[in-house]
Formats: structure tokens, C-alpha cells, sequence
């Protein structure tokens, strides 16, 4: 099953590149007051230890345009502006140094704005999303829903979603200007998917792709995941934001987790663990809690096969890197395909946690 | 954007119909030693009230299979008997009143084994699920996935599946036998996904899906949506069963939760909640948790929009059944597209906590 990535523009934003041949990058956004400096460094230092290639913190006034400045002095990857009604703040956010816009084309007001803001883009080489938001389209595109039959509303979103990107794309290219990534967010997941694809036959930016309001951490982790994971399976998406009510590192985390599950990319250790059944003669649950929590700031990819009985056990430890399979209070420890030892039940976790330590150090 | 389901055979598990026109079911595995009655019971009741359909326990010994013939007295939702290695126990599960079998063809035994099971199960009318796992291929089927390049290595395994499942299926068919279901689990979520694309071009039985072992809750849930919601998507797949390491109820909710993420079935509230950003002013994360955790038991399906700011929150609300869009330290409470009043930061959860208690009594 191989993906067939869409062929887009590679468009650069600060060191990092979206689309072409780069890898698909994850993104996250901050949830502190921009303007709190410190609070938000933190917040960011901490994402970029989880693995966030680029993130975007909100500039809904003056003091977070100019806090963009102090805080680019202080993390390691690329800041981009989140803009919303006001283009003076994008204006504002690129004499910070802000290293990408993020513009939504239903509240940045009308084309002068518009073009006054793509000027400024161009003269630092700055590239601009067109972030288009089922929830906030301009009110005509809006109204043209709102006349859809009911069974015809996805469609008619997905529609109106693109015809607002495309409308900001012309724009743009009436003043030359191509480093363009585009999203098409809603928080319905097969409208979002719809508005893609619609997409993906009209024009060759990359996709910034992404399910909005996606929920809090499970729910929202599923609805991300059903929504890229259909996109990314048919090579659409080129950076990927997760959005999670709750701290931004899950975003980052649940990313990666979509990214690996489709073979695309892999970072931090993958526990390939067995729901347990009649059949489980140990606390499996306990064992691999204990092994989830202690690894987690294990960063290179390692398969791990925690397998509670004999029936899959054998064999999926086999095929991990390094795995346990369990029988009675007890278990055998496989490493890259071959049964190293028998181990008593009470050492299971503390031998797997040193053994996947050993390999990824 | 609407998907074309599979056409596949009808075939009854007790009450419950499997393919054809029926609604794609959900389905759990127990994790009490099924020969404990009263912890397998009181484990299946919470599963029903969950929303699971069809309910497997493991059967490892003639006790289990014993013990079937008592818990189903006591449950409300078909009971099916996962076999494993001893043929002779599908024979005293069926004894049992068992209203399906799983039996795994790498572990099964000889055709003769295969074909009293079929003749017994034929006899009372019970399906069978030919349940293929790639952890338990068969020794040949497994030695020659092993001669493939490393490359290649997806692909043969996703090939290797799909004939142990063909060659059962054939034993079954000789016999006259086709009340047959079939599952294709890989840890794997890309092989998972093309083993069952490779069978639905050979056969028209319905498929039972799921990413077998994928893990604990979080990272299981995701992997099964990345790999169930492409399936789905493509119109594959009949009867769903998420696996997790931990209580068998997340699985339902996780299975209802992907269901919901395409609009295929929806069961219980759908929260859109916002990831929240330095725009926000309320606690937003707090009243999700909040609104989350007191409407856990609403069964009913409900759209609720939990928005945090301006810039998509009115347009969310809106959109949803009930919703409330934040603003400094207050909010609006939208019921049905129209605003309903005005509310402080602190009223926020329990006003929105009682009005979908209203809606949905």
C-alpha cells in the first residue's frame, strides 16, 4: 500500500520547507497570552522538545504583534502570525520577524487590506497561509450555505470553503506573490476531507491540513486521526496541525502518532500492546502503563510488542524490535526477532523499560 | 462527500445482522477470565449500556466454554466464543448456546478439525468469523511473508492474510457452509488496510475490522481511527471492533467516537471544542472537562460547540445543537442557530450541563 504524495510548491517558512519533497512537518499552536513572553517561550520550548517543527501563536493585538519580536530571540523554530480582523497586526507581526502569516480570508477584511498586507509578505520573503475556517467564512459565503438543502450542507461547505481560498489566492497572485500554503478547516470531519480534495484539483500549494475544534483528548485525538488519515492516505497534506483542547505537546504527540500509524513518519517509541482477554494470566494493563509512562521521553522510533498470551504474542514480539510475550506469571523477552530469556512477572516492566533504554540511547 | 459501502452477504449473529443493509455494529471482547460468571456478566452489562451489539468472550479451556451457557442468561446481546488452538472447545461452546464463533485459521488445526466445527456450527444455524491475525499465521504462510525483501514485506504479509483466510473460506464453502464473517487484523495499520482492499475483491462476506493490538487508549485510538477511518471511507467493513489495552467500554465509546468522525452512526454528544489560543479569556479547558465528564451517561446524539473566542466561535455555536462562544470572562449560550442569552464565566458548565440534559431527556 504505497501513498502517492500530491505533487505541491515547496514554500519555505523560516528553516523549515512546507511541501515538495520535505517531510510532512507537525505544527502546534500556543495557548498562553502571547504577550506573556515568558509563559510563552516556556510553552514553546516545550513543544519543540516534543518534536514541533513550526509553531503559531495568536497576535490579537498590538502587545502580541511586538512580544513575536522578544520571543523569535528565544525559541529554535519557525513563528508564524496567527491573524484575524485587523491586517495592521499582520503588518505589526512582520516587523517582529514573524517567519509565516496566517490570514483567514473571512475576517481580514476587504482585497486593499489584503494586498497592503501580501506586499509587506513579499518584501521579507515571508510566506502566508490562506487559513480558511468552515466556522468564520465571509457572511455571502455563509448565506449560500445557509440556502443548501440540509442533505446538500457538506457539499455546499466544502464548496464555499474553497471558493473563499481561491478568491485570497487571486489576490495573491494578481501581486505576483506564490509562497502560498492553504487550509481548509472544519470541524465536521467528511467536510473537511471534501474541501481538500476539491481543493487539490485547483491549485498546487501545499496543504496545510487539519480538523478544527477537533475536541479534548481522545475524542478530538480520533476525529484528527479519521480526518488526516484519510487525507494523508490519499497524499494530501504537507504540515499537519492537531488541534486538542488541553496542552499543545498532546497536539504534537497525537500527530506523530497519525504520521506513524501510516508508516509516513516515526518519532518516539510505538507500544504495539494486546487489549487482553479471558486468556491473560498477568496485570497486563499495569505493565504497560508502567512502560508507556517511563519511556515517554524516548525520541528515536522503536516498535515495542507488549503481548499478554500465547495466541499473538510469539508473533508480534517477533516483529517488534523488542517485545515481551507473557504466558503464566511470566513472559520471554524478544529482541529484534529472537527469545533472549525467561522473566518473572514482577520484572517484566523494569526489564523491558532497560531494555528499549539500552537501544535507543 | 458520501461513501459507497461494500455490498456484502447478510449473515445473523443471534439478533444482530452483520452486512447487507444493516448499520455497521460495534462490537468488545471481555478481559475477566470468562469462567469467572459474575465478573464476565457484570463486564457485559457495562458493555450494553456502552452501546456494544455483540459481545466475544475468550474461550481457553472447557470451563469457559462451560461458563458461556450461564452468562448468556444473563446478558441482553449475542455472545460469540473466541477459539483458539483447541477445536474441540468451539464444538462445547456451541454446546453452550454460543451465537457465534471466531476461530483463527493459523492456530485451528487440520481440515478435518475445521470441518466438524462447521458441521456443528451449521447445525445450529451459528456463523463463523474466519479471524486472521498476522501475529498467528500459519507456519508456511509465515516462512514465506519471512522470504520476502524487507520492502516487499507489507505487501506479503497483507497477501499471506488474505489466503489463510481464502483457503478457510474454501473448506467452509466445500461444506455448503457460508454464514462466514472475515477479519484481517494486523498490528500494522497500512497492511491491515490493504488485506482487507485485496479480499473485498475476493469475496462478498461481510468483514469484521480492526488494527489488532494497537495499543492503550490513546495511541490505540488513534491507530484504529487512522486505520478504520480510511476503511470506512472506502466503504469497507461491516462489524468494527477497537482493541485497547484497558477497560473493554473505551473500546465501544472509541468505536462510536470514529463512526461519528464520518457520519456513519452517531451515539452520544459530539463535542466541538475549540484548542483555545492566546485569544482566549475564559478557562476553557476546564469547562470541557466539566461539560465532558457530566454528560458521559447522554446517549442521544448532540452536537455541542465549546468555543473559546470570537473568531470561530458564533459561526461553531451556530452550527451546532447547543453551544456556548466565550468572550472576556462570559459567554453566549446558542441553542438551534439562535442566541439564547447572555452568560458569566461561572454559570458557563452548569448551564450548558442543564440545558443538554434538557435536550436529550
Amino acid at each position: 500500500m504505497d501513498i502517492t504524495r500530491r505533487r505541491t510548491k515547496a514554500v519555505q517558512v523560516g528553516t523549515v520547507t512546507i511541501g515538495g519533497d520535505s517531510p510532512i512537518s507537525v505544527q502546534s499552536m500556543t495557548k498562553t497570552r502571547t504577550d506573556d513572553v515568558p509563559a510563552t517561550v516556556a510553552q514553546i520550548l516545550h513543544l519543540e522538545d516534543a518534536g514541533c517543527e513550526i509553531v503559531r501563536c495568536a497576535v490579537p493585538d498590538e502587545n502580541a504583534a511586538r512580544a513575536l519580536a522578544e520571543i523569535k530571540k528565544q525559541i529554535h523554530i519557525p513563528l508564524v502570525a496567527d491573524i484575524h480582523f485587523q491586517h495592521k497586526l499582520a503588518l505589526e507581526a512582520l516587523e517582529s520577524g514573524a517567519d509565516g502569516l496566517r490570514i483567514n480570508p473571512g475576517n481580514i477584511g476587504d482585497r486593499k487590506k489584503v494586498e497592503e498586507v501580501v506586499r509587506a509578505a513579499a518584501e521579507r520573503n515571508v510566506p502566508i497561509r490562506i487559513g480558511v475556517n468552515s466556522g468564520s467564512l465571509e457572511k455571502e459565503l455563509r448565506d449560500q450555505v445557509e440556502r443548501a438543502k440540509p442533505e446538500d450542507r457538506r457539499e455546499a461547505t466544502a464548496q464555499a470553503m474553497v471558493e473563499s481560498a481561491r478568491t485570497h489566492i487571486g489576490i495573491l497572485e494578481d501581486l505576483g506573490f506564490d509562497k502560498i500554503v492553504i487550509s481548509l478547516k472544519s470541524s465536521d470531519v467528511p467536510t473537511t476531507i471534501q474541501a481538500y480534495r476539491l481543493m487539490a484539483q485547483a491549485c498546487g500549494y501545499p496543504f496545510h491540513i487539519g480538523v478544527t475544534e477537533a475536541g479534548s483528548i481522545v475524542s478530538g485525538a480520533v476525529k484528527s486521526a479519521v480526518g488526516l488519515g484519510v487525507l494523508l492516505n490519499e497524499g494530501l497534506g504537507d504540515t499537519v496541525r492537531v488541534s486538542l483542547t488541553g496542552p499543545p505537546e498532546n497536539e504534537v504527540r497525537v500527530a506523530y502518532m497519525i504520521l506513524g500509524a501510516l508508516g509516513i513518519r516515526r518519532r518516539g517509541p510505538e507500544i504495539v500492546s494486546c487489549p487482553t482477554c479471558g486468556r491473560c494470566q498477568v496485570d497486563l494493563v499495569r505493565i504497560v502503563e508502567e512502560v508507556e509512562r517511563s519511556i515517554a521521553d524516548v525520541k528515536s522510533p522503536v516498535r515495542i510488542a507488549v503481548m499478554g498470551c500465547v495466541v499473538n504474542g510469539p508473533g508480534e514480539a517477533t516483529d517488534a524490535d523488542i517485545g515481551i510475550a507473557c504466558g503464566k506469571e511470566s513472559g520471554v523477552l524478544f529482541k529484534l526477532g529472537e527469545i533472549v530469556r525467561k522473566i518473572s512477572e514482577e520484572e517484566l516492566a523494569r526489564t523491558l523499560i532497560g531494555e528499549v533504554r539500552r537501544m535507543t540511547e
